[in-house]
């Protein structure tokens, strides 16, 4: 390093600086290199053609986040331990090292969560993320890995990670804005800093910051709505999704499938993934092997493939629960009359399945107490929906949307049989 | 279509409008769609995080820019031709069609220029965009051809796709600037719509748009050596060149080299590409290929193919034309002393050799005149440069930069040997 | 005018433009050029810095609003009559001509709200304004003073310029976000311009546009409570009238004050205001006359002038209604005895007074229901905040905000009585 | 100020920081809040509409990027001696403190230089900002004087406040940008932080910085030639000056007009200015003149305030130098038979007569010496247009601009004469 500081220019934040080695030698670990290869909203790109940058952009926007908050506490008093600081500031920039190809749209294949994932590759010593970080204490990976994993007894640098105002959160709500186009619910990252403060084991948010914080947690809002839960973004993940379910299959009934890379090869054939086989794959993988889903003899797996890279995406209805059974048994005879395996040609998509929580109050139990955040008057704290009117409105149970996904040649034939009463 | 308008959300120019079906369908064919599996800046995400953009946006943008330029025309009484508003628009959209894995960087592997392949896309009868374009018109997609390889005979569509003030680079500038966060250097397009006028068969500028010219010219250059010719950027470069030739001599040497795609392994074994070939390889193609070059049990591929997936790429050092050969053949003994083979780990790069105009005045031959922009004050036509004192400084001859790029290693050496006198 | 189109730079629309010499005329009138003296925001400019914009530029504002929608509906198929697009155009571009110094905060003095005297000017045949618009029709300045009464019978021209979606406060969010620096709470003017459209006589959101207003109602709540209600704005409002107040007082009592401007002299002495004095006034006015009153033999008045002058305003503490009147009558003693005269010393503050409209749903009565927001979603109109969770929790009962504005030198013993129980 | 750090909302730099209670009592002095009645572009707002904002604001960005460049330099090792810092920062909030009514445009009526009234502002012991600076230490305010007359020994403290690269430029030129709307022409103010250093008693710009440096000084160069230089604008201060001096003549020729502002009236009527009559001037005493002498019994005042109050101003035409006082002679002629005395409605303006530095190199004398830009290699010195093309463009002999001004009613014959060889 040196003794000047290191920056990186970013679209987000300006720059991202680096003052301490430690940083630098993370960010030029393979691990986190690897993280330029999985894409941040993973299939969102085909409907927001800018949302194209990866986990890498994101991993340093939170560091930065941390970073900036660090510096506002010392600034206003707070006294920061060095070693807390450290501590805060890796965990930040690593959080995500255990993602996979196309984030969260294919991780229910991975066999466990990317938190999960995350701690497997910072425990493993044969990794050079493990090594840097047990340079500075053997103790330091574990103690990272507990705060991606929110079980560090240390609550505050948990919330700085992974709470409802935390850095990741910070961070890509402002950047998936930025690269989609999406802006409007922006925030004021700038004042923010200013207005959260340490209390206790918790970050609280002065009194006077509580429109600021509206404004962050309503960008949350329009941010799931606009981009997260869209009905086209989450097509593109359906038709991904079917595409590997149908390669899966025809594996497991002994139709070898080709995909370019042998470890993904290997998955599709039933061999499990460990630290070394799961860092090998990312988006790139998926994609080639896509291109050669694309050639291959089986129809159903050719055309899914042909439908994802050619953008052919499915159409949908609204499809609430109260729906019966009997309609999606309907539909589906239909759909099978039409020549489509509804297998792989229909799907039901719930966006509550999703990580859901622009904001929740207090007012369920004791997780929803945990995750609410409070406003510090000097004298006590008081839950922000208390003291919100658009906070209010939005902090009460999920807001569901459920939708039927199905190709163009049957759009009729559904919409249909849905708007029937 | 329907008759309402169809938007995308574009963060550069906020929304890509679609009134014609015509460009809906150009949209969604597969060889459009392919521009997504290509990065517009090639290896610049390894300096600058933020540049991920593929080249599928930037060919929206162009469009859009043309679009705008036709919506000034008209409001400012300039009668548009519709069907010659169709094919310049078609043009713009489609003008990238055929750049390959990486665009730039790898262009010289692949046997033609991207502006033939893309010709070579547009006439194939097998092609969607053919299929598209010939609807229109049987002589249709040769018309987009020829405008895009400059040769039609209509100049003014020539000079709105390609030309010193061209939609191509005002979309251009503006992209990769916003989503570097290179961010100075801005120009208003707003107002550059409004000063550009058809005049004869050329683009002309208002003289009241003096300064708005320069603005963009600046931008340009500003663009041009803080990303296009930054020297870690080439660095990245170089690796990947260096990599493929290595495997090329592999296979030729034959020494078969995994590469996870049937087309790639058959070009690195010397079978000649087509269009549809050429159409199967994109950056995950190669992205996947470097994956597999990283396990070879060549050292010399193995390492340069980790090298770029890591991020460990060469330093470099400002080695001027007047340096002799016989420095250069000394690095080169003591390269391959510390045990680098040079063909592979030594390598001269000059900005000259790359695309470069940010801008040309007309003091050169009857080329340099082509390309030079004019001011019309109502009487006459001026070329810019003899109003702008900016510009009389940047329109010389090219402003070479040479440079020595070798691994980390040998920086000492190298460093020591080229400052010497 | 010419043939070429008029543009004026603008920072919030980047331009403005002009195609119709009608506009251009009514632009240059001694009475819209007087808007350049009458600030936007009244006194914020002494909590917000940057807050020093004029009328002037909002009335450009607002008629550019208006022209988009025009070109939006134009393209979108709803064809507009022209005679009726210059009506509203000319309504938005004039809709402030009745503005007085200081904008809101000087309003109640003058006798009328500005939208009478708006009405008056605009039928007064002297005024050039007046001339202009008459030019068109006879009839012409009537129903531009109609439109912004909001008594036309044309209620989409009405809605146009003034209901919940207005060009008026698309314009001005925008404007006073921008200068002000309070920068969170934006929305997408552009994409608002896709889906609004003409329902008969009212403006109508397309189902598919509910996001995008409500950021724009949510913009609009930020701005209030950032802005419009800031307490510190609403302080400096509070001096002035004060000082405004002791100069009527010390006037009716037979004690001239100088105030450098015979109209505001004559005013203060009892004459009546007609549109040329009317018209005579602005914020250079009064500043001037404060620069007299803060010479004043009497006390009070040399006092209050200074404290606006020199930004040495009231500190305030939060005064529910529920407070007593005892508790009011106990602090009007203590401010007594510390040697301030109430009637100038101490005041009860309530922005439920103010213009108080952030949203507001249909549960009211008819007022209520004219002024809710719509959506349409092809088949029926839904009243807005039914189907959105944040505008449900904003769109209720007035929130209403009491405060007590007092000198600094008796914060203690306020804060004290009202603090106790 | 307690031991919260203090902020004020910006729009330019966001926040402005205040962590020493000097700087809050330095801004809350009658001197300072009087910034807030000059406005920053003196008569650019009837041009740039958006141009309306004031010297306070500027001051304030001003003090902010000497804060920034102190924690820059301490950030980068280099150690800033607190009572040094206070110095620099007290300099940059209070180096305008001696501007009167609009700003430059009136600058030649008072007397003595503006640098000169804030020297005198500064010494006056009767001032606020005199005794708040003197609190410090008894010769502060000298030495705060002695830096904004760049005459103070230490030349460090000199160059940041008043130099080429100074902290008035960097905020002017991004503020008056932002509120005219002007916005070509950015530059990067967190890099530039990043890449000046003290290098013995003046400011250098590390090599790497080149071309931050670059956009910087273009910003300027574009800033010139749209808003300082332009004609329109130039043509107002054209009236104001008129109008000025025509009540000048009319007082000193015994025919007394009232201004509304004794202070004013006795200057009109020759009594000479002091600290504290100047302080009483600003933009409002000379815009309610304005009004009365828009009622004044000579026709020529009436008619020359009613053209600035109505915003008619004057045309204008090119009137290079070599135009021989022959043509001079005989338009002022004809301009006396239309009807208008040339003394009030005939002016040449020139460009190069007011404050002109876009870029300077080093090839003049000593002074320009003095002025020049240089870069630190880490080995030496080197003045910058030597490395960059477009400054050795920019920076030569002064490109004056010599325009003739008069009204529209003597457009043709006078630009008849003019254009005749």
């Amino acid at each position: 390093m040196g003794e000047e500081e290191k920056v990186l220019k970013d679209p987000v934040h300006g720059y991202i600086y680096i003052h301490d080695s430690l940083f630098w030698e993370l960010i030029n670990t393979p691990e986190m290199q690897r993280l330029r290869r999985v894409r941040q909203l993973g299939t969102a790109y085909l409907t927001y053609p800018g949302g194209e940058h990866s986990r890498f952009s994101h991993a340093l926007g939170a560091y930065e986040v941390v970073r900036r908050i660090l510096q506002a506490f010392d600034r206003n008093g707070y006294s920061v331990d060095p070693d807390w600081g450290r501590l805060v500031m890796a965990a930040a920039l690593v959080h995500d090292i255990g993602h996979g190809p196309f984030s969260h749209a294919l991780e229910p294949f991975w066999g466990q969560t990317h938190e999960d994932w995350g701690e497997a590759i910072l425990l493993d010593p044969s990794t050079a993320v493990h090594q840097v970080l047990a340079a500075v204490d053997p103790g330091f990976p574990g103690e990272v890995a507990a705060v991606i994993q929110k079980r560090h007894p240390n609550r505050l640098a948990v919330s700085m990670v992974s709470s409802q105002l935390d850095a990741d959160r910070l961070d890509y709500l402002m950047r998936d804005s930025l690269f989609t186009g999406v802006d409007y619910g922006k925030f004021d990252l700038e004042r923010i800093l200013r207005i959260i403060l340490p209390h206790g084991d918790r970050l609280v948010v002065k009194r006077s910051g509580l429109h600021t914080i509206e404004a962050y947690l309503l960008a949350r809002y329009f941010m799931y709505w606009q981009v997260y839960f869209h009905p086209v973004c989450r097509s593109a993940e359906v038709v991904l999704k079917k595409t590997i379910e149908r390669a899966l299959v025809l594996c497991r009934e002994g139709v070898p499938v080709g995909a370019g890379d042998p470890v993904l090869e290997g998955w599709l054939g039933g061999e499990p993934l460990d630290v070394d086989r799961y860092l090998a794959l990312d988006d790139h993988t998926i994609m080639t092997a896509l291109a050669h889903f694309a050639r291959s003899d089986d129809a159903i797996l050719r055309d899914l493939a042909r439908r994802y890279r050619d953008r052919r995406l499915f159409r949908y209805v609204s499809f609430p629960a109260q729906k019966s059974p009997r309609i999606y048994a309907e539909i589906e005879r239909r759909v099978r009359q039409a020549g489509y395996d509804p297998a792989y040609y229909l799907d039901v998509d719930e966006t509550s399945e999703v990580y859901y929580d622009y904001y929740v109050g207090d007012e369920g139990g004791a997780g929803q107490r945990e995750q609410a955040l409070y406003l510090w008057d000097g004298e006590e704290l008081i839950e922000m929906s208390r003291l919100s009117r658009p906070l209010s409105g939005i902090a009460r149970e999920p807001q569901a949307e459920r939708r039927l996904y199905f190709p163009e040649a049957v759009e009729h034939v559904v919409k249909e049989r849905v708007s029937r009463r």
